[in-house]
């Protein structure tokens, strides 16, 4: 294989063959495909795209990279959640152990946050002692065991997509939709999963902000996975403004931690719960979403819920108590509030602006070797959309020093009459559902 | 500066600004940007293509990356030809001493052949003795004292286009127009010429054969030239068959020392003279075309041409006795030959059939570490269009074996057969005359 002729070929927008891909991808896994060939291929794949085969090719062989999930014994429908990112996304946190508490097994591979979303770990580990360094063996035991468990990928799975992500950050090439969808799909089948419900963001704090692009990527997303043998469904939900009150990684799990109680904001409960129905339809345990959130519902209502997260924390090492006492997460000292400018309805807040205030407080990441501090974040008190009066607080900040709430006070009341200017309306929460039968091009 | 950002930049179609370029090119030539990151921007670069001023800079910076060719104390003009490569064009052997006898100043960097064009230093250093790989201070004493230099690009001339050029073979990313435009000026404009004259070839053995594509890279090429500060002219001229009888090394030297006695063919003759006015034109030697033509054709019957070979010849450490007894070139053992298969109008040959015939014989590369054999190669016997008999020897073989000769013997049977089929009209063999005035675009 003379690897100039195959990016050549894909310069000229033809397509690799299956095996080609495969190849390609073994080769540069094992360093004899340098990364400058890998690089020209990857830009030369911005241009032209995948075809949906290439696309399907590419995700197998980054999968067949490392080791996958094994399946053991349980005979449990497998069923994961994952989100393109955004700003008080707490809903894994709510879902994992929901959908455990009806049956579903679990096995979710989380991210840490970057730039300005928020990621599943950081949360997790803010409860005192909460290790997601498992090993996949430990996982799997406790998945069969409890039906979930809640860790971050390791070395082992996917290694080439640690390898092309690099490679993709410092070449320009992290903007390309098959890139993106072989990257999170490659790791999504290493779960070996029956079913996978993708969140897929739309509006100002969404990765692909417009709309026709998240559904395209949607489209390809759902596409991939069931090429994978993964039934697939996705639904874009709005993120022109945060999800819940709670942004910052203690404050979601307290927030989180609420919701399993049944008491979290409307709109965190009503995506948490339109995702969830989806899980649940996928593994049988519900014939349609009204009977699906239904269940979930009564699942909360139990509080077969909550001791599910109970059970997570105890096996992963947690401090339990904080589910009792959530004062035992970590708080931050300095706590001020910031007022509505004016009377009217609350505007939606740029997720952007929100994410990177938490950045400077200390609770988020500008590059992957930032360490962030738990404690800090924001709340913001009304829902897009509802009403409030000039002067009345609207956002709470929790920063770890005078310094840091005067710069959040600063740019969160410039954000605030910004977004009064704007006066946009709000995005309804779950915007479309997409499902294989939706077709979704490979460009 | 942030690399990634440049490249992304690039990616989305925008224009990196000249100080951009020069600073990633110097870092790049330094080591200080890897690979990688230059593949990926080559490729953006083979979709995005280069503004005018891009493109400038670019080949700015890289001439910048080496030493020049010094001016010296020598007043006169200076020009240089160049060709973008093809078979049996030995014209610049005969243009460099032409125009030196005019009293125009001619430091000639060539290259070496590979793949079906062959190359100037190739067929000088088969002159037995003849060395191209003067340094640029020895060039310059000889460019003083005789007028005329032909030597191999040292690697103090632009590094920077070899490190690029090595990334563009293994990356994909050869044929970008604003790259070759780059790296063909760039190295131009090292040798700080007052004029350059390009010979941008047309036609199936061309490098780039389709005429409209030939024709924008000559007006790339001009325009980069001119805002070099080299007053550039492109001609564009035929490349759908030989040019001249001999294509392999000595046989070129033999057909050009021909041609310096005013006995080359028809065809050469016409080109050659067509770039030798453009030069003379350049360098204010002649009023008009046709007045140049006239003293090059005085320059040739006067001897002084010839004359003006020796001269380089000896200078070079070569042996000038070849000048008058071409049988001390070397010669190849076996020679046969190939007879017309029909009566008719004698098609044009394919060049790249027969570029592929002379690496078969041993007289080309097919990679740049291959060593040639400067004595075999073939001789097409009449002229594209001119009328010939069936049985009619039409192509001589010069081979180094029996089997080198039966091999090409059946290839050109072969290739004779096809040309008679395709039938196709000879092109003029100066197409087009490109000057600054053309518009040239960037893409």
């Amino acid at each position: 294989m003379v690897v100039a002729r195959l990016i050549e070929r894909k310069r000229n927008g033809d397509a690799l063959t299956p095996d080609e891909w495969r190849t390609l991808l073994r080769l540069y896994t094992e360093g004899a495909v340098p990364e400058y060939q890998m690089a020209a291929l990857l830009m030369a794949i911005c241009f032209r795209g995948l075809e949906r085969h290439e696309l399907t090719a590419m995700t197998d062989a980054m999968c067949d990279s490392g080791i996958r999930w094994p399946r053991g014994a349980g005979s449990r429908f497998r069923v994961d959640k994952h989100s393109t990112g955004g700003v008080g996304d707490k809903t894994s946190l709510l879902l994992a152990p929901l959908l455990a508490a009806c049956g579903v097994a679990v096995p979710m591979m989380s991210g840490r946050g970057l730039g300005h979303t928020g990621g599943t770990l950081d949360k997790l580990e803010s409860i005192p002692g909460f290790r997601t360094d498992l090993s996949i063996d430990t996982a799997q035991a406790q998945l069969e065991r409890i039906g979930v468990a809640l860790i971050g990928q390791t070395e082992e799975i996917v290694p080439t997509d640690r390898k092309l992500y690099a490679l993709r950050d410092v070449t320009g090439t992290v903007e390309s939709m098959p890139l993106i969808t072989a990257s999170i799909m490659s790791k999504k089948l290493a779960e070996q999963l029956d079913g996978l419900v993708l969140d897929v963001k739309v509006g100002s704090g969404a990765f692909i902000p417009e709309p026709e692009r998240a559904l395209e990527l949607a489209q390809m997303l759902v596409a991939t996975g069931e090429a994978g043998g993964c039934r697939t469904v996705a639904l874009l939900t709005a993120m022109d403004r945060p999800l819940g009150r709670a942004c910052g990684n203690a404050l979601e799990v307290r927030e989180a931690v609420a919701g399993l109680r049944g008491e979290a904001p409307g709109d965190l409960m009503e995506v948490t719960l339109a995702l969830g129905a989806e899980m649940l339809l996928l593994a049988g345990g519900a014939d349609d979403q009204e009977g699906a959130i239904r269940r979930l519902r009564r699942t909360i209502a139990s509080g077969a819920a909550l001791e599910k997260f109970r059970d997570v924390i105890v096996a992963q090492g947690g401090d339990p108590a904080v589910l009792d006492e959530p004062s035992r997460l970590p708080t931050a000292p300095v706590i001020a509030e910031v007022t509505a400018p004016h009377d009217g309805r609350f505007p939606p807040l740029d997720p952007r602006r929100l994410g990177e205030v938490i950045i400077m407080l200390g609770g988020g990441r500008r590059v992957a070797e930032d360490t962030v501090d738990p404690a800090v974040g924001l709340e913001v008190l009304p829902r897009a959309g509802q009403r409030v009066r000039g002067g009345e607080p609207v956002i709470r900040i929790h920063a770890r020093d005078e310094a840091g709430r005067k710069e959040a006070e600063m740019v969160l009341a410039r954000e605030l009459e910004s977004a009064w200017r704007r006066g946009a309306e709000p995005l309804p929460l779950v915007i479309r559902r997409v499902t294989a039968t939706d077709d979704g091009g490979g460009r």
